[in-house]
């Protein structure tokens, strides 16, 4: 197997054809992961997601410093990581974001269907606030394995 | 879509039959993840797994605080996850390790074709320190998405 590192336009062009990812935060020193979907424009310096409130925006109020991990795996000889270092930024209703929300709100309607797995609780009776959120690209880098 | 919380037998029972995770390290609140392979078996209460001597063996080191996760997802509507927050522990060739690192040894036999990938680098010359550790399991959580 051979694995090289990708470049930083290719790592790009993979973030923005993926739909799914991990997000870790953490908190004294714990890391913790959640699956997350995001959407990413390759114009763009950040990736854009939203979420209910739970324990991933409470630890990432408190430290922003986050990782998004994505991966495209064809079998164990061949497949593809990307992984983005980066700060979670929240999308409140102050003027100052508008312009970034109505960015992500965009890019979220091309992928309508995933407002129902984000919003899906065991208790469906329970009103959600629903918090928008950035994750600005610190650094990014990748590799990927092939067979030779 | 219906999501219901697993009790801990059936997360144990997800692991012991789940190859490939994703590991969350950190260092001065910078959560960083990896994917792993790892080896669990319901009588341990511990993830084994091994590496090259790497940025994650290094963060690990200064502070063992980790998250491992592990998916199953067949589409948007029915999947599993399970979260592990451990500590690592790292399988010297101490007296005390002995009879860990032999456990390990025989669960890493079952899944002999771990080793290509895990000792692949970009340079095939260069010689590889191999470390042999394990993740305690401080919590196990996961959840299960269904249709209905």
């Amino acid at each position: 197997m051979r694995i090289r590192e990708l470049r930083a336009a290719e790592c790009g062009e993979i973030l923005a054809r993926t739909e799914l990812g991990r997000l870790a935060c953490a908190r004294n020193d714990q890391p913790y992961i959640v699956p997350i979907h995001f959407s990413f424009d390759p114009s763009d310096k950040c990736l854009y997601a939203f979420s209910t409130i739970g324990q991933k925006i409470l630890w990432m109020r408190e430290n922003p410093k986050v990782c998004v991990e994505i991966e495209e795996i064809t079998d164990k000889n061949h497949w593809t990581t990307v992984v983005v270092l980066g700060r979670y930024h929240e999308l409140a209703d102050a003027p100052e974001d508008a312009g970034a929300r109505t960015r992500a709100q965009a890019l979220f309607e091309r992928r309508r269907e995933w407002w129902l797995p984000a919003l899906a609780k065991t208790d469906t009776r329970e009103h959600h606030t629903v918090v928008i959120y950035c994750i600005w690209i610190d650094r990014i880098s990748g590799r990927r394995a092939s067979r030779g």
